[in-house]
């Protein structure tokens, strides 16, 4: 596949389409720091550290581009045109760069679209003082429109860090013998993701979470040995191209008791469940209650204490997100997990998490490996 | 060396710290989101997504911890006593437990100090609406005069971060020959620096540029093949135990033009210059001016586009900054990079960077691979 900043097209239909959304929208600009909206849109990619970065999307203007100095080779060779306002390394200068590309911008005033779970204070703040009088108001749901239906090359990427995922954890799995930490299968499977194909940024830190730890769905993996009778849950994902994927199997250390090899075969039912909910129209809400409801039967509704999946794309966790209470209605084309888990205090989890896309007849899952209990050594 | 997690005595140590800090600074509390603060104050580290994660740290009482409900696991067996401000999966419910943390922080007005760099809109609204009438003011310069002089311990895990990056490019370079592309090279280091026991975060993404490209100090690794006659620039890091190392060797590949070879020794004498004038009580400008000096007198003045250097520890960049107007006085435990750099666009570019400890008498420098301009393949 080439590399997406040759492909300069795809960047200019996004651009052009932006314009239809921010109108629908009643946005008169979009304002981005470093992240996966502006690679979306423009391929952009920066360190996002001290310095900041922006880039405003007004209809009918090239994007403007705040940057320091030292990034202008970025902007060189781009398929479409933009306006740089470059900066040096006195931080003093600052605010005068950004009123000189609020003013280019004519932003003075008006309804700025943002991203708050991106956009730090210390944007905001040089922003909103070179456009005092404008509104900035959160963009998410524009962007979430923009980006949560995948197009074809999208999902063939996603469908690729889905491969290199499975390639690395088989690869992984021979070496996992009680004795062994989390810390240490955890550093092994980051090799083999590596080894697989991953780009460098993993989309998380991988889980590996054993025996009491796999109760806790965020754990980070520790240095307690793998011992006979332990749930492993590894919970790990690739990038590629920028894509990302991410996926969860549980194992079984040798024999485990009869409660957990329960556990286990409901969040299996749940799971196959889930996915078997989802169609174009289905409100993401349904997709959850499919899920939850078998494991309620079963009698554990309470130990499942998270939703059942979210979008994935260019991030990890993006919309659509499969909870209660999101009437969003499924659309061809969307990306997300389902991952049902129980959690037992104390004891022991499992979470079994698989990627899929919406279809137009109902939907395809991206990955394949085993779901059902397996248990280490093979 | 122990997970920095049981080390509860350091973090009361430094929670005490900060109180003392807050009264110097005139403000009352301190709001944090995720990430290297707060690991520092607190040892917590969370997944930062979509999900608002805040911690309040006021003088006298416990840190208080707003969080996903699937997070409360992290709370647990902690060395000192938090309050917790768990919530559901429903963003409604969000503002509530923000207005319930902020009543039991007293923080309804009052000065509270926040991380521009880190704070997103996300938290920053939600404490915005939860205590209307405070003045969140950024703690940048409190949270550097806590965090910039490093203890013993932390100095040690630089210095490993060091070594292991230092092992991985040792591992990388026999590959290294005409034909490979920046971006093999950098998939090659990035498993080397795992393998020399790198945590799977890494400070930034290695950066490997040749050629023309080398010019971009902050160039992305692309799909160009080495060429004989390029210069090779590769600015790499290890982090360990949530430490970082930052360096940067350039080489020759098979023979390169005489002006190359005489930027790369002007860079290296502007590298050596730099770090021989650290010591405690000169001004960070000075260690700047000392290596813009050499390439200046040089001839290049112009072509050292960026800052000498700056701080690291658990950030890639934070305080101190090496660079023209920065007055602050160096002090014993200070580390940073030393990073000269010229920069030829289109033809190619020279940087040499080490990481250093400012000590009683000077500085040591960490890292110890060659600095001269070699040629490979060996």
């Amino acid at each position: 596949m080439a590399d997406l900043s040759s492909l300069g097209t795809v960047f200019i239909e996004r651009q052009k389409r932006l314009e239809e959304f921010l109108e629908e929208h009643g946005l008169d600009a979009l304002a981005l720091n470093p992240g996966p909206s502006l690679v979306y849109l423009s391929g952009l990619r920066f360190h996002l550290m001290e310095r900041p970065v922006v880039a405003l999307f007004v209809p009918s203007k090239p994007p403007q581009i705040i940057h320091p100095e030292l990034e202008k080779a970025k902007l060189q060779g781009l398929p479409y045109p933009v306006e740089s306002f470059p900066y040096g390394e006195d931080p003093l200068e600052w605010p005068r760069v950004f009123q000189q590309a609020c003013r280019a911008a004519s932003l003075k005033q008006g309804r700025i679209g943002v991203e708050p779970t991106r956009l730090r204070l210390l944007e905001y703040r040089y922003l909103k003082e070179a456009a005092p009088e404008a509104n900035f108001v959160s963009a998410e749901s524009l962007l979430a429109s923009l980006r949560q239906c995948k197009d074809e090359e999208e999902i063939a990427t996603i469908r690729q860090a889905v491969r290199i995922a499975e390639h690395a954890l088989l690869a992984t799995l021979p070496s996992i013998r009680p004795g062994l930490t989390e810390r240490e299968i955890a550093a092994e499977l980051g090799l083999q993701l590596l080894r697989a194909g991953s780009d460098m940024e993993f989309p998380f830190q991988p889980i590996v979470s054993a025996g009491p730890n796999s109760a806790n769905p965020h754990a980070t993996p520790g240095d307690r040995p793998l011992q006979l009778g332990d749930l492993l849950v590894i919970d790990w994902g690739a990038t590629y191209h920028g894509y990302v994927s991410d996926l969860t199997r549980t194992f079984a250390i040798g024999e485990v008791g009869e409660e957990l090899r329960r556990i286990a075969y409901l969040v299996e039912k749940a799971n196959v469940a889930g996915r078997a909910a989802i169609a174009p129209g289905v409100p993401c809400e349904a997709v959850d209650r499919a899920a939850r409801q078998v494991i309620a039967q079963g009698g554990y509704g309470e130990y499942f204490i998270h939703r059942t999946g979210h979008g994935i794309g260019m991030e990890g966790h993006e919309p659509p997100y499969i909870r209660e209470g999101n009437t969003t209605a499924l659309q061809p084309g969307m990306t997300f997990t389902v991952e049902p888990g129980i959690y037992l205090p104390g004891r022991g989890g499992v979470r079994i998490e698989d990627d899929v896309v919406v279809t137009h007849e109902g939907a395809e899952t991206l990955s394949d490996l085993p779901r059902a209990l397996q248990t280490l050594p093979i």
